[in-house]
């Protein structure tokens, strides 16, 4: 029990004072980082065949590494009483986000030793990166970013929404002016809407775009109405950012000559 | 006259605890979504030839609720006291937007029946979609955002007012700079406005852009000052999202000198 | 001497109630703006050869009624204290921004008599466009727009040259990294400035990209510095709206249950 | 040793009323920019041919009066309190950003007598450039700029590293997506950054983009994220020049009971 509860300190992230942890959360984040290296390198062809046996080796080895991670996170989660309960407890870790993750950047390299091989699993590693989330509880910073999009997330999900009904309706306007004459490129509605993804963000990488009249004057418009959609979040964003200060800055304040308080909550 | 204005009920917006009202709301908007969906589907070719039929009758059972709904509406309005009035109170609903954004959507369908066939009417359609805007008086950030936008609406217009005397100056110089040397793509001034919302918006597809010295050189001061087209109304919603806010956080505040009450929404 | 003070105050925006000044300035405002729609069509081959003698009539005229405004603008400016001195007075009044935009506006038509004939000068009819700034003073948002940009100007300056800084950075090391192996696209460093404006304002044509490793490498650096020239001009502007908004709010309160003032400028 | 002193204050900023120091500090920032002209013509090979033998000579006065300037401030920075120390004085002085800077500004011009040829190297004297940073004293907008950018350091660092994770994980999922179909442009993870960068910071430049249904479906969700990665950045710097002015309008407060002054700088 003893062991158990030490093996979850230290795979969880460490608190003040407890250097082993510490060391275990670096080393844990530094093979997170080198494999998200090894990912990109291993994805140049010259690099790939000069290094494969390293690579694969590195590679084996990390999953390793994770898998003996989230296997003693399971074992050892119910020493603490959020997880209490042999398979109850497990569970409940078992589908938090974090873990998943963890889970889906090992699977990949065990599938095929249970006859599942698809290529397309080997991105599954680069699910790792997430884990580099776990940094964050040691920033104030990020719970401020966070708080502001927690704050806010409906008024962004709204503006997420305009812009979902703005594609939609930009797409099938300038499908219904350029489908005639450039039938290959406009050739349908989802096919169109790359153009307006690529209009809106203001990306425009040229691949596409309209040449009727009707259908420049259109996306004049869109490629205005874009603007809103910059415009809109920051908006948002920027007066929850100040929001977030100002709320820090709020509270009782105590005269420095008399001792007593002095309620600025109501000024705000 | 109970059966119309229980029918009145349930076209409207659901008042909370009406629940056929509510249910009537959701089947109506759900249906909104479907057409969007089969109209974006129906315009990729392949799905069109296979399922045309399924397509034209989903359409044609569409149209038919939607001109239910359409027709109550107008019979059972008179039960409510804006709308009072056999002829008049209906004419009254009939010229609101959301009215003849619903008509739009459908009238499309029954005008091959009075001999006009125009391919391009089916787009209307597409005018559905904003039916979803009745949603949004679920939500009180969308209320958010459209009150900012209306206080704001002033120096938004403004905005967009530069935006269009900077769009016809940076056209008319760049068309003088650019003519002689590409006359196919600079051909007219309209035409060079095409390239001029492509640069203020930083959308750039590359499809036409400045090659002589002085055309670069205005291209870059123009493009510069597209950056403004964004800073501008960002600055403008970001400034309006913080009024709000504060607006609503302001209550009362207590006089040092008498200690009563001052309600403080007087000074705004 | 009282036909010029009337003159004056007709040929200048009108005040409260003159009716007859309020006529001549949208008449004015009228032919300006048909002015550049002229403009505009008149560039378009087909409408120019159409409608050619129609369109220079037009401009005729219109020269000829700009001409007389001027004229009578000079004539009549003494009439203002501001301009008293019979040439003094006038001088002061040709050498201000919108008298010489006026002055440019009708010059070009009456050099070819002159025995001047440059096609180029035609642009210059363009300039009655900026007279629609006159149209401003109606405007209160526009007063609030322009106060923003004068209190910001010195932290907008240095945006500026920050962004020129930038400029001239961005471009030396990227044609030094691009310069052998595209020399006819980076060919000097001035063309180079052309790439660097379309990244730094992430308009991105396309005509012009680095295909080298250590090119692309840093014109990735570069294009995300870009995003920070967009976001330092907005925050500015951002806060300047939100103290513009404060200042108005600002100011003594009177309580209104004692009389007595609350001082809340000290408070902001 | 007055020599000492006086050459110290005359290579340093200026002080109020040190006239001769003035006049010091804008003879160099005048050869400064004229260095920085000389690089950017001397790079059009019409004007490198014509005017070489005038180039060079400019070249050679400029790093012989920034020689001296750079020998007689290390000579001379004894004379301050700061730099005390005959050798350690002057390596604590050598090792700062500026001197850093100047010293990389003039040794490529010594390099090839030592034997060292890099013709690299020439672009180092663009390093002057950041010499202008000294100019930064004299106007206090550009320590409020400073000052935000310092105060909000950790959330820019803690965006800017979300914008790399974030541009990681684009380039590996496009990578796996595009590989295939576009064996050539989406060759390796860090080919497929390249395109990354260019949509998240809007550019799209447009001479790679995904064609397959997935990397275009994915692409558009990234496009979409890119416009939180100037909405971020945006709103954070929009509500620190927020608190700048805020802070700076703070001052002294009366408490309501006892009457003093309380000093509000003490709450932020």
């Amino acid at each position: 029990m003893n062991l158990r509860r030490r093996t979850w300190e230290i795979v969880e992230a460490a608190k003040p004072g407890d250097t082993a942890s510490r060391v275990f959360d670096v080393l844990i984040l530094t093979l997170i980082f080198l494999n998200v290296i090894a990912v990109i390198l291993g994805s140049i062809q010259s690099i790939e065949e000069r290094w494969s046996a390293f690579l694969e080796t590195f590679e084996t080895v990390s999953v390793l590494v994770f898998s003996i991670e989230y296997v003693s996170r399971l074992w050892s989660c119910t020493a603490d009483s959020r997880f209490s309960g042999i398979i109850r407890g497990r569970l409940r870790l078992a589908i938090k986000a974090m873990p998943i993750i963890d889970l889906l950047a090992i699977l990949p390299f065990y599938l095929p030793f249970l006859g599942i091989d698809l290529m397309s699993l080997r991105a599954f590693r680069l699910f790792r990166i997430f884990r580099i989330a776990k940094v964050g509880r040691y920033y104030s910073s990020l719970n401020i970013i966070r708080d502001v999009f927690h704050a806010k997330r409906e008024q962004l999900a709204l503006t997420l929404a305009m812009m979902g009904i703005l594609l939609v309706v930009s797409s099938t306007l300038l499908y219904y002016c350029e489908n005639e004459v450039q039938p290959e490129v406009f050739s349908s509605i989802p096919a169109t809407m790359w153009w307006a993804v690529a209009t809106l963000t203001t990306v425009g990488y040229g691949d596409i775009y309209p040449i009727t009249l009707l259908g420049r004057f259109l996306a004049s418009i869109i490629a205005i109405l874009g603007i809103g959609m910059f415009a809109l979040p920051t908006g948002i964003l920027g007066a929850g950012f100040i929001e977030a200060i100002q709320k820090k800055k709020e509270g009782t304040q105590i005269c420095p000559h008399c001792g007593k308080e002095i309620h600025n909550g109501k000024r705000n």
